[in-house]
């Protein structure tokens, strides 16, 4: 039997493959330097730490950070979340204050903002997302309340691609804040795990406090990476979740209390730094041609009789299906990579809300998510497969 | 003027050269499959899943673990601390109880178990070493009261290389455990961030509940991955610091409640864990050679006049020296890069007590750590180096 090429459209999971000089990039660091960053002055150590602050500085420029001091290196967006979540907490989740979260929210957000809430007598308030999958930007605008101390809301949903207003919230947000006292202000969080690398990210027109982003996704560099944006307002009321060796500093009690020190502990790793400096080097945001990629599944899906593809299409080349009760997506996902060599993901998505409102809450969907260098002729073979498996049903 | 060759002698903080076939593994994994663990159910998916669960039931092999769910991969050594000691604070760091440290401790300990134990009203105890860089046991055993819960004694001083008495506490911890209800038992972390890889490290015979280790030191794997040990009586008192997406329950309010799982959430570093798979098929620990370059290290500096030596010979090869007043570490580790070619660290190395039993708080040490690769030539060339340095003052 042949074997088909390999087709890759499980990116909204990790992009494969990575950007041209990812992989080479890690290995020449790995090789040639590998020293630890901040670790020593010696000159491969000092050339180590010009990897961290030379990709730190590119960062927070892309996503027009007032400071390079705004950013800081974690292990992967789920642990840059917790770091923020967490480290907030001591603001937004005291007895009587209430977190409010979008609907299409991701288990990264979700999960460490359920724990923050559940520890103390704090409130948690979820605001559903419509069937096109987005979320209502006056329902959320009507639950904020004098008690509000944080709002975290995806940048793009991770099941259906669709773009969730942010920038709307962003503006609510400050109006909000304008009002209010340092101590009782609402810290807004965004997490653009979905979107960073291929959308435009910036915090300073999406009025986010706090954003998240790994380097293995839209950015097309390793795991291993990931950004959190901190707002210079929250510098000083962050607490660090982490602690451990800082390079310097060593022989006090604690943290340092300077950004972005303070919030990277322990070795920093920089091959995987490497890599996602060489990658955002070769990935800009491509807006324009996503929108197209997107109309061109969602309309070949629903071209397709006997499937449903859940909520809109949205600015992102992901569209979630489900063939009915005659086939679960696990087993159209075995059968999608087995005869027509095509990987995509089935499941809940860890998006463990958003299922109730695009009314797949029963067996989740099938999910099939595009990225850089996948095609209009890739688009079409899988929609002719969807179309294939749905005939024989 | 000729530059000489590069001598890497900053193995306490990287490896480097990593073992051959680590960088290998980690381009054809990113490059050959790169596909998420856990999170899919094509081959690609599964393939990336079986890196995991191998490399995880290895290390569970090579540490004497009773099964591979007792270890969890985490991104670094600190990362691992962390998750154990915050994760078992309910456990140790309450009112009124007591959690007892070595003064050999790195900060990836000590700041840690300050934090959890100030967040609380429960009490810290160290314990010093004496001179010679051994944590003091019959003061240790002594410390010991009914409101201990927690001890935490590293394997190896990252500043000295002298290997404390894990086994003998892991005795002391056994006979007061077996006469105490679980609730009240005693937790014993240790941290193996110096010595896995070098020098064999077993749980059962060291009797520790808590043991971890990165890849990135004596593995001569890459940085980015760490390994966490559970004894699996402490599985269902530790609650993870960190949530989010888990691969599978997508829809649950937390994190599993089964390990390895429960620890381990977001997107796996595969790549890396590939890279340490690799290096452990290669590197061995070889206590005897080790303690053959260790005591030639010592030998040599201690025939070098105008130079102290911290602390006694340890069973790794890893030195710390001060040429007094008249040249501070920091500029004694700029000419050896600079005029010799040799890569050292100098400063605290994040072990904030150790220097004031040491008697080295003023200034800290230059510290010269070897590692795989590292040969009697090499000690030789940095013991004359020193010796060089120490004559011109």
């Amino acid at each position: 039997m042949n074997v088909p090429e390999r087709l890759y459209l499980d990116h909204a999971s990790t992009s494969w493959p990575k950007a041209p000089g990812v992989v080479e990039a890690i290995a020449e660091f790995m090789t040639e330097c590998g020293a630890s960053a901040s670790r020593g002055n010696y000159r491969s150590a000092q050339s180590a730490g010009g990897v961290v602050s030379q990709t730190r500085q590119s960062l927070a420029s892309l996503i027009g950070a007032a400071d390079p001091s705004c950013v800081t290196f974690h292990s992967g967006c789920t642990q840059a979340l917790n770091v923020a979540i967490h480290g907030l907490a001591g603001h937004f989740a005291t007895e009587g204050q209430e977190a409010i979260v979008g609907a299409a929210e991701h288990n990264a957000v979700l999960r460490p903002v359920r724990a923050a809430v559940q520890r103390s007598e704090a409130r948690l308030r979820t605001v559903p997302c419509d069937e096109s999958g987005l979320v209502n930007l006056d329902g959320l605008a009507d639950a904020i309340c004098d008690q509000t101390r944080m709002i975290a809301l995806t940048h793009a949903s991770n099941v259906t691609g669709v773009v969730q207003p942010v920038a709307e919230v962003g503006r609510v947000v400050a109006e909000q804040n304008a009002q209010r006292e340092p101590k009782d202000r609402i810290v807004f969080l965004c997490d653009a795990a979905q979107t960073f690398g291929y959308l435009p990210v910036d915090v300073q027109s999406m009025g986010v406090h706090v954003l998240a982003a790994p380097a293995h996704k839209g950015s097309g560099g390793p795991v291993g990476i990931a950004m959190l944006y901190l707002h210079p307002d929250w510098h000083h009321v962050i607490e660090p979740i982490v602690q451990g060796g800082s390079g310097h500093d060593g022989t006090s009690d604690g943290m340092p209390d300077t950004m972005p020190g303070r919030l990277e502990p322990g070795t920093q790793n920089v091959a995987a730094i490497a890599g996602w400096r060489a990658a955002i080097e070769h990935h800009s945001p491509r807006a324009d041609e996503w929108l197209l990629l997107a109309k061109r599944l969602h309309d070949g899906l629903r071209s397709v009789d006997g499937i449903r593809v859940a909520g809109q299409c949205g600015a992102l080349p992901i569209a979630s299906i489900d063939f009915g009760p005659l086939l679960s997506p696990a087993e159209a996902a075995a059968i999608l990579d087995s005869e027509f060599g095509i990987e995509v993901r089935a499941g809940y998505h860890c998006a463990a809300l958003v299922h109730e409102c695009l009314g797949t809450q029963a067996g989740g969907t099938l999910r099939i998510s595009c990225g850089h260098g996948t095609t209009e002729a890739d688009v079409d073979r899988v929609v002719d497969a969807v179309r294939e498996i749905a005939a024989e049903l």
